[in-house]
């Protein structure tokens, strides 16, 4: 069993705190993980995480529950992954850009998790660094069903992690079609790993946890409470590549995963439905503002997130990244982005000749290729560019 | 019976003619109607003109034709409308920017009508101000024939006119719903005025000319040739102030419409349906390309297009034309508009502290709002506004 200080810190936090918390990130910048835990117990944090922790402790030395979670941890065959391990996936530290302290708790609290529970085989960072969240409703309709099971059985088939909540419905289709196309999924739980949350699921979590993962960021024992699986959402949209919601009534926690992707820069998706039909509100909803790209299969879904991923391994290469690989329009719009200063979108659509809503729509990707770069000014061609 | 030299001289032009004719419209540009007709009969026109003249006229005098369709037009109970006429929507003249001469016929045919035929009471141009086209498959399922129905009702009720062809399926029923809803529809057809076709739809046809209009810029006793409806789409997307595909394949005559309403900078929106429909494949191609707005009932396309509508009338009052009618955001990115020197998007989005997306997405509304002008720079505003 792990005596690492820092490991035990984190987990005695993730004991006492819910994840995500604005104060104790704060807490945490400024003094890590074992000064943080002994400012909170002798009441030298601020107050309100003094109060939580006092409270949650209820007298006890944070370090025995940390023994007794350890023990439970390995009892349930599940392993801690920290910031500290090569498990880590590093896009979770992305949730650090987007709290908004001015907004609800849901929105101020979305710090990078403090540790995550994972039962599994495979790396947790390999797993997402080929990744696809899909996410719905829990009373999904049959072409709900359908078309989850469908879109994750292609992108399994393709070699894509499908990544998603426990939950009836989609979160489950979304599993089974993946892992009936002898892929790996991740499911992403809103309780203690040791928790089969609903019931229901307990062997199709079994069965997750033979090629993919079970993960979570509270510790073994948590209940699922209600509050847990919107702050669990921004996990599922900071681990992944990019988002689908498939249906979503009008107030669907899939409507705020997909605000999170967003907020977080990752390609949001929705697969459309009948208008006709309650659960296709909320995806419609989503098509409706800004940014979000209607998808109606796995190679679709590829197309908006595949660039990274499918990038990642010729950037090391470089001859890969040969433009002949680029689209007609992304090269043309490459032809319009100077060399030496940084300049803006319109200045780069009137060099290209192309229009600034495609301009804008192709920087993003350029700059994921490695061709481009992007500064406070505008973009410019990357420096390896330059020499080739 | 009329004999303005001009008018005759565009119905003998219609008749030698098909619509939207390049080559006739840099004629007509340079020398007007009559001379038009003179040159292409002498055989001074240009080599194309002239032997389609020829021709079409196989020896006989124009204006003797002419006399004939007038004839044929009055015993219909037709009238020609002429761009020279108080009918004649002024933004079918729109037409003239969007002509790409690289291109096939279908994309550089497209000028406006010479004239057109009308059947009903209403003026062209009161239907054309506050229209909505609604078009789609002929092959429609019974969603797309519900969904055309529903939404060509609302419309209706909420004052809007709507336009689309004589097929069945999507155009059938959106007229239909229109009507149910005791509202006014236009019909613009593929053949002259006098041809039911299909001929199942001749009493639809009769019950559209009661409240509407029955249009078409053939002479009577044209056929529907099929390249004519293709040709004809461009007077429905010119004519409306949007256009709504309600469901098309893959290959469809929507998607053709669609795509000439986004290129005259008409809203251009689509119905969404399952993933699994054929008969959703092009609306849901329309909605990934880039501009198109997914809608999934009327206000939301009165929410497109509305702002030009109802804003034409307080645009005289100038009081009505008020910031405080404008949404939070439209407010925010008129902040950010430089009254003097035009600014780039990219400016404005600085200045007003939001997302250039946001703001392009947002500029064209404050423009059509009369907030903002453009300019080959970038965006300013309007100076009625600096003065209030």
């Amino acid at each position: 069993m792990t005596t690492d200080p820092v490991r035990l810190a984190r987990v005695a936090l993730a004991y006492m705190f819910e994840p995500g918390n604005f104060d104790l990130a704060l807490e945490l910048d400024e003094r890590g993980p074992v000064d943080a835990v002994t400012r909170v117990c002798s009441g030298d944090a601020a107050a309100p995480l003094v109060e939580i922790a006092t409270q949650r402790l209820a007298g006890r030395d944070p370090y025995d529950i940390v023994a007794e979670l350890l023990e439970r941890t390995e009892r349930v065959g599940a392993r801690i992954v920290t910031p500290e391990d090569d498990e880590w996936p590093p896009q979770l530290e992305d949730l650090r850009r987007v709290s908004r302290p001015g907004g609800s708790r849901v929105d101020r609290d979305v710090f990078p998790p403090l540790c995550i529970w994972a039962r599994g085989g495979p790396s947790l960072a390999d797993m997402a660094r080929r990744s696809v969240a899909v996410v719905g409703a829990r009373a999904s309709t049959p072409y709900g069903n359908h078309v989850a099971t469908e879109l994750a059985y292609g992108l399994a088939e393709r070699g894509w992690c499908v990544v998603s909540g426990g939950a009836y419905g989609i979160d489950a289709q979304a599993h089974r079609g993946a892992l009936t196309a002898g892929g790996c999924t991740v499911v992403v739980l809103a309780c203690g790993i040791d928790r089969a949350y609903p019931m229901a699921h307990a062997s199709l979590f079994e069965r997750v946890i033979e090629d993919g993962l079970l993960v979570s960021e509270w510790p073994p024992g948590a209940d699922p409470h209600r509050h847990r699986f919107l702050i669990r959402n921004r996990v599922i949209a900071a681990m992944t590549r990019g988002t689908v919601v498939v249906e979503a009534s009008a107030r669907s926690g899939a409507r705020q995963t997909a605000g999170r992707a967003q907020l977080l820069g990752r390609p949001t998706m929705a697969v459309p439905g009948p208008v006709t039909s309650a659960m296709s509100v909320g995806a419609h909803q989503i098509l409706r503002g800004i940014g979000a790209r209607l998808v109606t299969n796995a190679a679709e879904v590829i197309e908006e997130v595949g660039q990274i991923g499918d990038d990642l391994a010729p950037l090391v290469h470089g001859r890969e990244r040969d433009r002949d690989r680029l689209g007609p329009t992304l090269n043309q719009v490459l032809d319009g982005v100077p060399s030496r200063r940084s300049a803006g979108a319109e200045t780069v659509a009137a060099n290209a000749g192309l229009s600034l809503r495609i301009v804008l729509r192709s920087l993003p990707a350029l700059v994921e290729l490695g061709f481009v770069t992007r500064d406070d000014v505008g973009w410019r061609l990357a420096p390896t560019r330059r020499a080739a």
